[in-house]
């Protein structure tokens, strides 16, 4: 029943987001991936948005969260700094936490929910 | 600082959002005006996106959140059923308990952050 309920959770500065649910999978993947272009493709979104949703990251927090390696002809890779990496694990566990108390509220209002993929009667 | 996160809960059924923020504050704008348009006026929202909201939480539930009355010069009324209201209820409630936890869990974050605001340093 975990599919039934869905939370976003997202850190605001100065009415920017600083993290949310796609800026933290980016996150994932920079580190995975070692460049923006290389995570924009993997999230199949532009270099442009990833762009600025790094910049909105790196704003955000006391010192960036990425870091990135100007030069070369792709324009060199990208980081997750030790600040980001500890952001993104808090976030994380913030996340999960805030999951489980939902699905534990969660009990009381499943009942009056329509069960899913109703077939008509017949 | 409580400005600071933003946490959107969303129940869902069959892919479709069955309440979310937006339609819980329709939820209390029905309540409050005691009709579709006056409630889409109120929140500056056209009438076919109520119409459609209304619809989606409907569908999600076993039995309707809003009743509407059809006929008059100006379609009719509207009202948040019993069932709507004990919905609503349960989902503010929800909504606090876990805004409570994130903000307890957000001093961990916090310290992390830029100050809201950031002058530069003259």
């Amino acid at each position: 029943m975990s599919n039934l309920i869905k939370i976003h959770l997202r850190l605001l500065h100065d009415d920017d987001i600083a993290l949310g649910p796609g800026k933290a999978d980016l996150l994932e993947a920079i580190a995975r991936e070692g460049s923006l272009s290389a995570a924009a493709k993997a999230l199949n979104i532009s270099y442009r948005r990833v762009w600025s949703m790094v910049e909105s990251m790196n704003n955000g927090f006391r010192t960036p969260l990425v870091s990135t390696a100007h030069g070369g002809t792709k324009g060199g890779g990208a980081t997750v700094t030790e600040l980001g990496q500890t952001v993104l694990a808090q976030y994380r566990s913030l996340q999960s936490d805030v999951q489980a108390l939902a699905l534990s509220h969660f009990t009381r209002l499943e009942p009056l929910m329509k069960p899913p993929e109703d077939t008509p009667e017949t």
